[in-house]
């Protein structure tokens, strides 16, 4: 079941005609400061994450690592449950590259973007940035012609770091709102770190926006900007800090965007995501999954606060309710693909 | 007017519900060797001109190079045709990038190819060749999610040359049958680059493809090979030798496929491409196009075998007439254009 929290948007997936789903990927630095994600089996391996997420995705294997990417505790992706989810509709997966150190080994669209560094020193130079809005901006505007609604979800380790930078950087109160992939989100060392990116903010938005963005977080907002139709932000609270970079360019695209997210971060006490959404003004909605029901340990543990959302997970469960799955419909797609994944392996 | 020469393939055109314009762009070191090609002022800006042929065709200006990609004579790109004729109707432009020297300044589809080198060495190695083939392939697969018919044009200077190579050496004769954007073709220049590059060829089809094609037309070939609708491959001869490669590795899928051109190249003395789509076994068609009412001399030469065809000119002037546009339609925006081109270079 698809769950509204703040505004209504499901009635614009149910008239959509025609729709693609994007997985915007990219890398910071960030995610290389021990103990800030677990979105790999080490920091190092977390620069080898979106890429083979995307790989993933689009083709049902990785080709930059071996295996699908796990959690330092053997957890993996939920790019397993947005590829078990997509599989009841009938879309197309485009991978905008925004700036990811390893490239993932499929077809992917440029924007011209780079990683980013630590965002204690500096995420992005200028230009850099201004190219990204404007590629992704020229992105949007041509999908106009094809689609009526975009889903767009993301890839990069240590996001969360990002995002409460640039929502705090953009004047949100957003410190120890963002999520985590981790039951025990490292709130301490997230405020440290973006305490300290925060130290000499330039004054302007765009300065602000490279200091502290990731370059999926201005992928996201540009490709937004440009797009004509209905956009649904498939994220947790990293969507909010693309949504706020939106509002900095044009409120009023606010109106016909919504996050789309999963339960276990609606319900997370570890953040707030109702509060960010709220701040900034966007619509949320989510998917009432419920795993408890898996076959499978690595996905039971998505009820105890592991995992709870990425690669537009949330956001893809909801285009499978849009299009007539069931929560165990979607559990047993899971499932399926997981004892793939452990024979494949062995 | 369109008109068919080879096949029957009009309706399925007229009854397409969904469909982008794709330009597949790349370079080879054949339009280094001075007098081949006139696809850029000297043969060091040939290097320059898919690029810009990209930009501008989703821009309306370019960003490598000042000015739109010119002759030596001075005469502009048929990219003006494609963005004049795409302008009636409401296409998502996509550049897929499968090996260019320079890259486009605007979002762009990587393949993971590179450009090819000159063929009478070697123009790529056998894993690149497959990668392009392989990444092209599931493009096509997941554009088939979208759309059911794909144009699909081509911008690779000296791209008549290396497509003689490839249909020779598939076993067609292909000699002295190719087009080319000069009113006089450099027939003997060609053959001698054709004959020398043939020379030690390898027996098996991968070998002989990696050796002779450039990264074009193994991306265009893997495309249409993927995809699951109808295709038009906008281009003149130089899509004879695509579709002989979609032939080697699918013969059933040419039944899908027709080649949409321009008049200047069905009616042009000095190649035969009627005799290679024969050959190959693929359908013909044209739109029939007259420039000599234009108002600039620079489009009147179409009239006089310059340009031709080139950048999916053809095939774009074919949607813009499945859409209504006359053939004076079309003069009146490649003039206005045309004249902006003029006004803002002053």
């Amino acid at each position: 079941m698809i769950k509204e929290v703040l505004g209504s948007f499901i009635e614009n997936l149910k008239t959509a005609k025609n729709y693609p789903f994007i997985l915007v990927i990219a890398t910071t630095d960030v995610s290389l400061i021990p103990g800030i994600t677990v979105a790999g089996a080490s920091p190092e391996l977390t620069h080898f994450t979106p890429a083979a997420d995307a790989e993933f995705l689009v083709l049902g294997k990785c080709k930059v690592i071996n295996t699908v990417p796990i959690t330092p505790d053997g957890i993996p992706t939920p790019a397993l449950v947005t590829r078990a989810s997509l599989s009841f509709t009938k879309v197309t997966k485009l991978v905008v590259n925004a700036g990811s150190k390893i490239l993932p080994k499929i077809p992917f669209i440029d924007v011209g973007g780079k990683p980013g560094g630590d965002i204690r020193k500096y995420s992005l130079d200028l230009e850099t940035t201004q190219r990204i809005i404007e590629n992704s901006t020229l992105l949007g505007e041509e999908l106009s012609n094809t689609y009526d609604l975009l889903v767009i979800g993301e890839s990069i380790p240590a996001g969360t770091t990002t995002a409460m930078a640039v929502l705090q950087g953009l004047g949100y109160n957003a410190i120890d709102k963002v999520s985590s992939a981790s039951p025990t989100n490292p709130k301490e060392l997230k405020r440290k770190v973006v305490l300290d990116a925060l130290k000499n903010l330039p004054s302007n938005t765009l300065g602000k926006i490279a200091k502290l963005a990731d370059p999926m977080l201005i992928s996201v907002a540009g490709i937004s900007l440009g797009f004509k139709g209905k956009i649904l932000l498939a994220g947790g609270t990293q969507m909010t800090a693309a949504a706020a970079i939106i509002k900095e360019f044009n409120k009023e695209k606010l109106k016909d965007i919504a996050i789309g997210t999963t339960k276990w971060i609606v319900k997370d006490r570890c953040s707030d995501i109702i509060s960010l959404a709220k701040q900034v003004g966007v619509s949320l909605i989510y998917a009432d999954l419920d795993f408890s029901k898996s076959k499978h340990k690595g996905i039971r543990v998505y009820e105890e606060g592991y995992v709870k959302e990425g690669v537009g997970a949330g956001g893809a469960s909801i285009l499978a309710m849009v299009n007539g799955a069931k929560n165990e419909d979607i559990v047993r797609k899971v499932d399926d693909m997981y004892s793939e994944l452990l024979i494949s392996k062995n």
